[in-house]
């Protein structure tokens, strides 16, 4: 893979804006190998992501940043360049399901996601040695009724050792602070076992089988201080039917949970995705 | 299609059942083109529906239900028998939206529906012509909302008069009256356009939009006197992305509403499908 | 539906280009509703599409049209620039099987397919009642296997007299000759029930029987010379079973084969489909 | 997990097969928590599968076996029975891509494969860490051109010495020896990342860029003599675009392979497949 700078934008709409950002590029000499533009014309916001070969312009990551600033003031974007070459630093958090931190670490492992894993926290020990083996620190905290508050400090402070800039919350079945939702806002992401807003909350298996429902899913969304009602990123949904008991459902629905959490993660590492108006625009 | 019968039955599980009712079928060598069965090991209770070639039995259909009647009545069975060549009456109710109209009144034409179509009801005069020219009675009955009463009055004569046995709800967009849902249970198919429970009551393409969601559906059910709350019988999803405005939203959910519909129905049809608890059993 | 107009181009990829057209869109402060890019790393060639508001140009289409030219040339486009106001004309084949005719001509009776449909030729008559209820004239044009040519001849010269812009073979059952195929390239669009390159040629669901397959699909593709070969527009599946007679199948398989032929003639109606080396660009 | 057995029967069809397999387990008092039949109408063929709480008859595997012997000659049924509680010794074969062995192992690790994995063979040494891991013996078995006859020997001596009663190749990408498929007769199973009947062979994802796909898939299947062109048991697809490269085509195509091996392996084990004239039944 070779190196690209990601710029990424989101502002009002309005005549003109693609052509002073291509504009920009070229005279730089950019070599673009993938373009995405959405105008929602609901909101009348617009939306803007580039690919960029790195090799292809005479700037280093800083000094494009600098160049494209006044075009961001001029058009009150809301923006950021990144290089694919500086993965961002994923915190994985789970408890004692182990099917989607498996999952993340084997496509890490092997090279699919496009990120570091400093480490792994759990409020279980159960998955140190899954985790170790693949040369990952593992950190158990506890999270006690009584002591909550402790046990997120802790939490809070590994975050802050890792220097992680997302968390991802691999079925960890702990409800996060509002303090560090917002702290991390648009870079905490969580996948709910159902396909929301159906069945948000406790057991929504066990719902979906009272229910009768013949489709079950799961959700890849950033957390937000809501329970379950942050900006949905991916969505998956499974077949099943009468002979589904809730236990069939817990093992199809597993499937749908890693592969949705898969999904939105890749998103989120190669910055596809953009939050407006607790939505998302995922350029794919 | 060769002719076949049709028996269905639900029962407390209990040892011996299948034996007793192959037994039953075997004494009359009954030659058995479909059999399923289903356990449910959470509520203890049996399913089992049978299609068999009418002409390998030396019985006629009364005489058939008579000689089954003590086993159905042993075992504590709600059940039925039905003959394939006795086609259900289905009178089908619409608005002004006419896809789903549009599409079962074209599987009945090209013989892919099994049943008779007797009349259509509609509250607004729009799809008159299309119903007639299939060579169906159309009956405009408006329901004006000081005037309810006498609109399902008149519906119900109108059931009445075509002695329907199955009523299907394509985007007839009024709610039926609880005395008419009670008459007909398990008899009165809906489209919802959401993959209930999300999204149940009106506007349901509106709430997804705003909720941001990455999956749309449809759910076919049987109707209750709880609003969108009946026995799910079949749902279907299509996936969408940021780009898609309510329009496209619409435009695509017809595709999944038209086929969870005719799906659902033509599994009602062949009497596929068995109600409990408020949940279904599809012998699909 | 406001008038657009939509620009799609096809060329060697190089620096500059999106900057070379968003300039000339921006300085006459073209207002873009939809833009899409794609830079194919493999061919190194490259594809655009836009969609702009008519009434944001204080030009008209042809004038458009030949102020756009030299960039073209600068750039060895490939390219068109069409107006959402002028609808394509779309001839529509049928033999006798209804499916897919009864779902086009509803969806274009229902205002969901831009175009109009100024004739339908079939080779049978059976359909001729359905096509004239919606007001299209039906020419029964039987291709008697020793009059092939003279038959071809009429339909040629059907197309011609209704002007037609795009053939839609919607279960024709019949190979066009050569020269049709050429004369209409990339505008002779076919439904294959198969998921192509699987079971080309005749009776796919007998052979997806005899395979035993899990999932049945269709194919929307482009007509060429080569039977079954051309270029994939679009594709659809559905899954079965052990249980499922060729019977089922081909019930099954015709929602496949409505579902990808109506997407498949939308995106080619709304110039969302660019054909490079016998493979397509769809800017869905 | 409660103790079941399990019958799994083939016969030529005739009237009474039920009633005389009910009136057997009835006899014993057998609890039935599953049953499925089939009538292939097209061969005259049926198929049949209970699964039975064990604690509910008075009999022993074997004299379970012995007791229902009779009825098999009578019938000249093809049938087995199985115990939940003896596991099929599962033999892994790898090659260097690790993503279906690494899927298999967490599911066999976290309870979800029914099986015991006595050893994992490759040849090449790549994995043996992860596999160690599991604390399963891991044997590199090189396979060079020149000296086939000696490698395929060492994995039949393995496969001996393990007792092995299924193999599955998890991209194993070595052809294995007629001997070992017919000795393994519906015992070896394959994955193969195309949706067979397209792109048999060698390098599918090669073959679907070209032709232009918009769909890819795997197949789970059983191995003969004729390469990829035994009984399917599972398929899976996933859409793709023109955006995908082939690199892409492979990431996205892995998870298709995923879940169409893991399904198709638990059918196996779970005894839920029927071979006949080289489809399947799955009794899913």
């Amino acid at each position: 893979m070779s190196r690209t700078f990601r710029l990424v934008v989101a502002c009002p709409d309005r005549v003109g804006i693609v052509a002073k950002v291509s504009n920009f590029l070229a005279n730089y000499n950019a070599s673009i190998t993938e373009a995405n533009h959405h105008s929602d014309l609901a909101t009348g916001w617009f939306f803007m992501r580039h690919e960029i070969c790195a090799d292809s312009m005479p700037l280093d990551l800083e000094t494009l940043r600098a160049a494209f600033a006044p075009i961001a003031a001029e058009y009150a974007m809301q923006w950021r360049i990144t290089d694919s070459t500086e993965p961002k630093r994923v915190l994985l958090m789970a408890s004692r399901e182990s099917h989607c931190l498996a999952d993340l670490l084997h496509r890490w492992h092997s090279g699919e996601l496009e990120c570091s894993i400093p480490a792994v926290i759990s409020n279980h020990d159960d998955l140190r040695s899954m985790v170790e083996w693949h040369g990952i620190p593992f950190h158990h905290v506890p999270v006690n009724p009584q002591e909550k508050d402790e046990a997120f400090a802790e939490v809070a402070e590994l975050v802050e050792r890792y220097r992680a800039d997302t968390i991802v919350l691999a079925r960890y079945m702990q409800i996060l602070p509002p303090a560090l939702c917002d702290q991390f806002a648009n870079r905490v992401i969580n996948i709910h076992h159902s396909f929301l807003p159906s069945f948000a909350g406790a057991k929504p298996y066990h719902q979906a089988y009272l229910r009768g429902v013949k489709l079950i899913g799961a959700t890849c969304h950033y957390v937000t201080s809501e329970l379950d009602a942050g900006p949905i990123i991916e969505q998956d949904i499974e077949r099943i039917s009468h002979r589904d008991s809730i236990a069939d459902m817990v093992r199809i629905g597993k499937d749908c949970e890693k592969t949705a959490l898969a999904k939105g993660l890749r998103y989120h590492l190669e910055d596809r995705v953009l939050v407006h108006d607790n939505k998302t625009v995922v350029f794919a």
